[in-house]
């Protein structure tokens, strides 16, 4: 199998009907309509085996995983995804590796829509690359920096569980259920759905805390959180609550979004909540100053042990 | 330093003034104006260390490069570059080669007014996946399908120097001149120049014969090579004929722009060489039926040792 092989091979197994695709897989580069009155989004995620996932991971779940962390970046602007390029780095040459991974990533881009347009495939130790591209309407936008004091602080889904998954498979006797660390679930229908009502928006991916505190920092302003109202998934249910606080303020790569909503749209969770079945957990309010206050339910202050997720150290 | 400091001294350092960015590095995604009456034209490359460079090339040529292979696809398309989305998997983080780095890719991407909206960085074998976003007129796309017999076939610069030049590295005694290899000059300018004139055009990254393949298959026809016409770099002018000839039609990693021309629009090579100040060679010429003759002047058949570079194996 060669590397030509290989590309038909994708090509062929990731089709998808695609708006736009002027020109896709087979070229030097693809070409793509962009519809007049809409701009461009655009995110890009490297995943590399032993970091982003265990190397044990099953070939369709990377696949599902690689596109799942980018979408979810387009989710995070309220984007609406349309195409996907592929950069993809594997030891040898594999086509039945690859006709699962391939199925995984399918599965996902086939439910929203998503064109696989061009790419490359190189030898290599194991790595995927997307990106994702996405439209908007102009100037509606989901960013990181709207926040302002008074709004509510909203989270999708559940926290913490990923980083619980990750402790337990390292010591594990039972079997344990990767599901949410293995098929992380991109928010896109969510996003869009905040797109003229959330005030700021960011994905969980490097833990609650610290992506909180880049909306923060980005927003200008400072929020208290409320860690009873976490959203606790069932792996994080039989631990005592500190234990399970620190997984959930700190564990990284939920792929949940975190948004604030201005109190006068507050109607609108549960609204969202039945239109789109997505759990939606108030968990706190934007406040002015600096920082992020942990507020137990009896009132005391909570201090976690870290604050997320850093490739590069520094564990703050 | 964390990946936070690393990120903004990615943006501070590579930061090139760019047209329709509503929103660039430090949110979740990117977003793009792209203007009424263009298409967008993508594609992605990664090059990852020990296989497409060597593993003691310098910061600043790799920052170069990892730019330039994919302005070679943008340019093979004829598309105008505008935008770029970096993904950087370092072992560690290290300002001072990070400095490098951004140094070697700002200096290219300033050349051609790239804008870097956007990517992520990783901790992981170094690995530098980048996407190049440009624009194109509709339905002007230069394409690899659309040759036909008695065009002429032009190929830009030279061909075969950087295969010698890494067989030189792996067994050197003295200084060799690694610009070939380290510095790949993307044909941006003469790829724009052929919209409108060449009827098919492909960057020669696999090697030669292998890239005229991939245009012919496309295209549907055959090709005739006049082997003494390709263009020799310095660095194969030592070399008895037959191994020079097997450098310049099986040597990938050129970068440079081979092209079929209609004979009504010959003239434009003397055009393009004065106004481009590029090297153009005719090489030979598109005929009809299947596969490539390698002729050589005095009228031989010429049959090469292997066709070209496949990142997984099989060299046919």
């Amino acid at each position: 199998m060669n590397e030509f092989q290989l590309i038909q091979q994708i090509q062929r197994e990731t089709w998808v009907a695609g708006h736009g695709v002027k020109l896709g897989i087979g070229d030097d580069a693809a070409v793509i309509e962009i519809p007049a009155g809409q701009q461009l989004v655009a995110a890009t995620d490297t995943l590399n085996a032993g970091i982003h996932f265990p190397a044990d991971t099953s070939a369709f779940d990377i696949g599902h995983k690689c596109l799942a962390v980018n979408l979810s970046d387009l989710a995070a602007m309220g984007a609406n995804p349309q195409w996907a390029l592929l950069s993809l780095s594997m030891p040898q040459a594999d086509p039945d590796w690859l006709h699962s991974f391939t199925a995984g990533f399918k599965s996902l881009a086939e439910r929203f829509g998503v064109a696989l347009v061009g790419g490359d495939t190189t030898r290599g130790p194991l790595s995927i690359g997307v990106t994702a591209l996405g439209l908007i309407e102009p100037d509606t936008q989901l960013m990181r920096s709207g926040a302002q004091p008074g709004d509510l602080l909203v989270v999708s889904g559940t926290v913490g569980g990923v980083a619980r998954v990750l402790d337990l498979l390292r010591d594990a006797s039972s079997e344990i259920d990767r599901t949410l660390l293995d098929r992380p679930q991109p928010r896109v229908h969510l996003g869009q759905a905040l797109v003229g009502h959330a005030s700021a928006c960011i994905d969980i991916s490097d833990g609650l805390l610290a992506d909180l505190g880049h909306l923060l920092t980005a927003s200008g302003c400072a929020a208290s959180v409320e860690i009873g109202q976490l959203p606790t998934p069932a792996c994080l249910q039989d631990l005592a609550d500190e234990q399970k606080w620190n997984y959930q303020l700190a564990g990284g790569d939920d792929y949940e979004l975190l948004f604030t909503l201005p109190p006068r749209h507050a109607a609108r969770i549960e609204y969202w909540r039945d239109e789109l079945d997505i759990r939606l957990t108030v968990i706190g309010s934007i406040v002015d100053g600096e920082g992020i206050r942990c507020i137990a339910a009896n009132g005391a202050e909570f201090h976690p042990q870290k604050t997320g997720w850093d490739h590069f150290g520094d564990k703050s």
